[in-house]
């Protein structure tokens, strides 16, 4: 098994949508951040929820790039996906996708996250359960 | 099966808590709204995208009460649960209740809704096969 | 001059907009949570982040009550209005209006707002300053 | 006057921090679509709101990159910086900025816009009063 590819299949929800009918797209990251979380839920035994709050450590994104290939509408069922692309010092880069009924890839981008305490908003290492949790799949990719 | 209750369990996001680690009230209403979306799609053949889009039936809010008796934090498991209350002539009146996961009520409202024209933006009638889904439900209330 | 009642003028935005074109309800209590938040920032000294970051003061809602009479559509110039209706020992009971170019009403609340430390999330007295910023103005109502 | 520069200076509000107490990283794309909006409202006769409702013209992003260089918390006042910086036949580039008080540059993005039929979702030429608003300014660039 792998951690370093993470897929959920929603729906689009009409609260995702805007008088265009479409998703408006800031939703996009929220639903990746969202998937983002349910990730790391797996991936550490504490959670995302463990890291942020009981280790006060911090996923900021400080890069992004994201391209809009096509729409997705109210009531779309689509499949978003996580994908570890590097693990570095103090970072990650993630790849993500949301994926029409029909596979036709609608939206991709990639984000660096780096970790950082939430007392200095200073870089930190990796955590080592977090590392190790990623390298052996990484490795194998 | 009744059509009158709906559950849904899913786990309170980081995306819903604002810097007090709590859920950002307003965020309820966003889970609620989901919900009673995820309910209507399983009520009607054509679900909640064919009622707004196809028949250009609108489902706002004319009236809601909220009590918030507990809080929920950041990767909180939470049940979801709708109760149709009351079928109108062109209205609903449903209860929503958000439970812990030692069931205690963390927050419960009740919600009017009114059937409208998307054209008009006038109340129009409850449609016929959303009442005929929910009427026998309800009448054995 | 009184603090019992704060006003803002300002334009509905897309971001704010659903796919029926109007207003997506829950926006309007992010609507009412902002103008609270620059209600407080110039009721107290140090203001909202003040209270919340350094003072460790919440101000969770515990009820809300909406009527919605009107719909607001994108780019419609509204006014919102927060009033003080009470103070508590430890909670405030505010009213909100959110009236068109015209005047009418199209979206009147009630909420009471209680203070809490955010270490216990337990009830608090209302801060004497805050108080203090008040009582004249409502004793006068 | 150029219409090709647009500043909003504004405070971050408590609906857009995440737990850990900073600009939930989605907020700044709506916050730079609300800069969007404005900036078009003071462009053409009609609006944004004429645009998207009357003449049915979209104005989906199809590509952004942005780059997190330092957080803003709650409570600061910053500006958001909105910049021309190509306009094609059927598309805008632009560019973003938000500041802090210190004029320190927090986060910066670049976006590509296309226009579209509303009703088709094809790609449009850049209407022209929009374009003979912007060329002159863009042309002395």
């Amino acid at each position: 098994m792998t951690h370093s590819l993470f897929q959920r299949t929603r729906r689009i929800r009409f609260s995702e949508c805007d008088p265009a009918g479409i998703v408006f797209y800031p939703q996009y990251f929220v639903m990746f951040n969202d998937l983002m979380e349910a990730w790391v839920d797996e991936l550490v035994v504490d959670g995302f929820r463990g890291l942020i709050i009981e280790r006060r450590v911090g996923m900021p994104t400080v890069r992004l790039e994201a391209d809009f290939r096509a729409i997705s509408r109210m009531g779309d069922l689509v499949t978003l996906e996580l994908e570890v692309e590097r693990v570095g010092t103090k970072s990650l880069n993630l790849a993500w996708r949301c994926m029409g009924e029909d596979g036709e890839l609608r939206m991709g981008g990639q984000q660096t996250i780096v970790f950082t305490s939430l007392d200095t908003h200073r870089a930190i290492a990796v955590p080592d359960d977090f590392r190790q949790a990623l390298v052996p799949a990484v490795s194998t990719l």
